[in-house]
């Protein structure tokens, strides 16, 4: 043993002190949800983790994830004891000026993953533990869930699929101390049932006195020793507030902090050390490196013939494969969809280079975070419909500024038979909606190509958006895009309106400016393959050389898609009509949907007649 | 028993011929996970269920919900089979003309909830389960689940739910094939496990052959009799494609109809009559009647003062408890966050008119879309920034054009300390990006109580917006509001620019307008409290008065929120400033924070002098 059972009970008594100090500073936080985790806390950071304080990018370093993260001012009074915070940064929490904020981000380099939407950090933690194997250096993962959080169904897809990949590396530490933010949880202190979820799921559960440390240090200890290849749980029955007898396993105390006043009766309390302070850092074995990055952008061949047929989607499952071939980061993570979204290109090729993630889209999301945060460059596909199910994981990455790139394929009435359930028609909105997110919608298999290439060089979310059927290749193999770019596709000198479509919707543009062209109206069409950002330039020449004059046309609902990104850019400078899927489609064949939702070739001729 | 199992089989034999026969008739669908259910539907639809064919709308019609929803041709066959579709019917599947869609849609009367987007049909099933309870009228409710949909968490948050409130008539009905769509499942035929996770979730378990008729009736039976309080899960084995050898328990054959050419050869197969076809329809016990609905608009009093401070998260809770009061089918669902959007209001003045769903957003959208199926108004609320933890369902609930009501509190910055994870700023866009939805976003208590009113009496999704700070009333208790109104709050025969604002940025946006007319700057303010539909004559009255300058400004991020539905209102008669979050916010005090990012009183009125 490393620390002993005194010096981490003293650890825990000052974990305690830390919390409430700061959170009756900042006048809000989350004290008691940080004091019933306290011993727990103490025992992983200070007897069981390996990591180095002075350098928290170490790649060996074992990795911790706060998935109830409202007790982030546990989180920090534990680094302020290891050494990595000055015990007088604890009191800047919640401050706009502070990098400690009411929940943690990675503005802060310890943190790996945004946590404070419950739920989220077991799936985080299963991605750093499938990193540490598919990197090959080896670490633990240690994730502290709430009970109330393990209603969330998000959990029990990451427990499913951590007993399904054997990670024996990761840790659930669950403090089930019985009380949510309204009232008493669903299981109360029945930590026995929660050890039988985890076992049903394929864990090997113990339960434990989350404030008694010689049951907590024991049962690490089990873990290792009988826990097998399994994931293992440690279910620790605690007290809300423990520690403080005026609000310990009180009602109405959640997410309140103890009030000036009342600050010194509550330290009083916690007066008394508990053992000697000195606790030396268990190190990581030896440097570890992470496997090589190329040293610049990977130039790929794209091999395609004008005018033959082939679907987007498919196009995604050929860049990935070349691209992951040049990048060993590069991972793909499937939705048992791989064989629509063509992910399972990836995996014929290189199966190391795909996890199949099962129909647990939430999971996949969160597993895509903790591998980012672990140098990987994850890809993540699905039917684009179901990406929504996975939207408040999506926008919890985008708070972590992960690098993680996601692919809907099944975009719009397009998909044709299978109906609405399977068509996705808010996806560009739900990307539009995050701060900072790139989208990119290709037309054609050769702009699939290279644009994935693109999302691999650029850091941060990006999403790109497959088309189910087949459409003609229009560009040259070398043809060049950017992240920002557009293509004039169509272009004369007497334009008198500018269509701009993208996907399936452009070479419906392509057909209607064809048949306008046989009628003498020479039309401007761009492709907009770049939702976000826009290229504002070429939209803002196109709305000048035609009189402003401009039809935008979206295999999407009218709300938050292209329609509203060109919107953003012309206002001011044009008339638009925007043609978008306006009611709920039906099931049908795809060019039928088209013209019935209003899409087709005939609904942009009308649109642009209609301006003229 | 009222049905010989000689005729079951019957039964299963034709429900295996029409899954075929549609399915290559449409030339697309999955007959293979038709037939692994054929038997296990056969049992439920012609043995176990009492509801009577001629009338889909009677109250006491136990309910099937086919939560597998891509077996559609079997739920299809199943009507044929009881005389409510005609067999000739069958054949249109999947047409344009045709309701018999991809998958299960409530175009069609005997479908309660749309399918399709797995691992929903639980929760669902689990909303007609209470209501069941909450109406007095019994019935028992039937999901059947594929066991590749198990790996979504949502099942898990049901089934947790489902225990905890001992709905006894819920059963689910597992078929497990063992394939998914692109491999096998993560458990392939382990039915043991499946029902070790129901047990350890609190329900009675079974696990049979799904292809033995005694058995699968035995099972039925075995729930009743032994399964006391708990909700009754029937974990079966089967194959994919079971009946016809060249498809049984085959790869490569999801989602695929059998060619043409080789129908004969399947139907061969099943050639054979194993039974009499004489069923008789197992009736309700007796008329039922929901509890009756007012019979016009609720009028309710309003008792604010001019001036006073006041969240409009605290009175959606005092306008629940009014409307509540006088119409018994209003029930208000929260996530344990009932004392932050004030629900708890209504749990302490009418505890039978409130359902805590704890923290399992995705669930407790199902559970109102269920019980919205059964008659009831569910006021589903949590935090708004969690409401996208649910946005597929809230998508599906779409498409089921269900009538549940949403309420996202906490939005934007202007909820301080918490940090970026706590702030709705993508909720505008996500229900924007629905086909059908109405968006209330209300500045003060008058406008939220009226709003809330409003919503009851709109049949379909609306949702309702609230501030966590509180703000002062400016509307008189009489004001009037309608779905697709706005208020011009400041107005003058010289106005210069108009401002739209709404919920806390309205009231930036006065003291804007107070600040610009001291300099002698006249502006319009405008409130735009209902986002959607919005009021489009009164934004281009303002547009045509100001010479086309406006402001708008939201605390919601910039991509797809309330600046760009004016933006679609105002394109091409007006140049629009738009105000809104446009990075990831911090933790920090509200006005701090509104002033960082751009959107306070300060910002508007540079905005406004940037357009003069």
């Amino acid at each position: 043993m490393s620390t002993s059972i005194d010096t981490l009970k003293e650890k825990g008594r000052r974990l305690r002190i830390h919390s409430l100090r700061a959170t009756t500073e900042a006048g809000s936080g989350h004290p008691t949800s940080s004091l019933s985790a306290a011993d727990l806390v103490s025992v992983i950071f200070f007897h069981e983790m390996r990591f180095d304080p002075a350098d928290p990018k170490n790649p060996a370093n074992d990795r911790f994830i706060l998935s109830k993260g409202h007790a982030a001012p546990l989180l920090y009074a534990a680094w302020a004891e290891a050494g990595i915070l000055k015990s007088e940064q604890l009191l800047t929490l919640r401050r706009l000026d502070s990098d400690l904020e009411g929940h943690p981000t990675p503005r802060l380099p310890w943190v790996d993953v945004a946590t404070g939407s419950l739920g989220q950090g077991l799936s985080g933690g299963l991605g750093e533990a499938l990193a540490s194997r598919l990197n090959g250096i080896t670490f633990d993962t240690y994730v502290l869930l709430g009970d109330g959080e393990c209603a969330e169904g998000s959990v029990w897809e990451a427990a499913e699929i951590a007993s399904y990949y054997k990670t024996d590396n990761l840790f659930a530490i669950v403090d089930v101390n019985g009380l949510g933010q309204s009232q008493h949880t669903m299981d109360r202190f029945d930590v026995g049932r929660f050890a039988d979820k985890f076992r049903a799921f394929g864990w090997y559960a113990l339960t434990v006195d989350g404030h008694n440390y010689v049951d907590i240090v024991e049962a690490f200890e089990r873990c290792k020793r009988e826990g097998g290849t399994q994931p293992r749980a440690i279910i620790a029955k605690t007290f809300k507030g423990h520690g403080v007898s005026f609000i310990e396993n009180k009602d109405n105390w959640h997410g309140k902090a103890v009030p000036k006043a009342d600050l010194d009766k509550a330290l009083q309390e916690l007066s008394q050390p508990l053992g000697s302070n000195d606790w030396k850092p268990n190190l990581p074995p030896k440097p570890a490196t992470l496997p090589p990055a190329p040293s610049g952008p990977i130039r790929i061949e794209v091999n395609r013939k004008l005018g033959e047929s082939a679907a987007t989607r498919e196009a995604y499952g050929d860049a990935l494969v070349k691209l992951a071939t040049a990048d060993s980061r590069i991972i793909a993570l499937d939705g048992d969809t791989k064989n629509s979204t063509f992910t399972e290109k990836l995996q014929k090729a290189r199966p190391n280079q795909f996890l199949e993630m099962f129909i647990a889209e939430q999971n996949m999301v969160g597993v895509a975070t903790g591998l980012a945060a672990r140098g990987k460059i994850p890809f993540v596909a699905t039917f684009a419909a179901f990406l929504t199910r996975a939207f408040d994981q999506i926008r919890m990455a985008g708070i972590s500024r992960s690098n993680v790139k996601f692919c809907g394929s099944h975009c719009g009435v397009s998909i044709g038979e299978d109906g609405p359930s399977q068509m996705g028609l808010e996806d560009i909105a739900m990307f539009r909606a995050m701060a900072e997110s790139v989208i990119l919608y290709p037309s054609d298999a050769v702009a699939t190509e290279r644009l994935v290439a693109l999302a691999v060089e650029h850091k941060g979310i990006v999403y790109i958006r497959t088309t189910r059927p087949k459409t003609p290749v229009i560009y040259d193999n070398n043809e060049q895009f950017e992240i920002g770019g557009s293509k004039v596709v169509r272009q004369s000198d007497s334009d008198r309106v500018a269509i701009v479509g993208a996907g399936i919707t452009l070479h419906e543009a392509l057909k209607a400016a064809d048949a306008l062209a046989s009628e003498g109206i020479r039309v401007r069409v761009i492709d907009a393959y770049s939702v976000k950002p826009m290229d504002e330039a070429t939209l803002l020449a196109a709305a000048a050389a035609t009189d402003g004059r401009m039809v935008v046309v979206e295999d999407h609902y009218a709300g938050g898609g292209l329609g509203d990104a060109v919107l953003n850019v012309v206002i001011g400078r044009a008339r638009v009509v925007k043609l978008a899927v306006r009611e709920i489609p039906r099931s049908g064949p795809p060019e039928a949907l088209i013209d019935k939702y209003g899409i087709g070739s005939k609904q942009i001729i009308a649109a642009v007649k209609s301006l003229l």
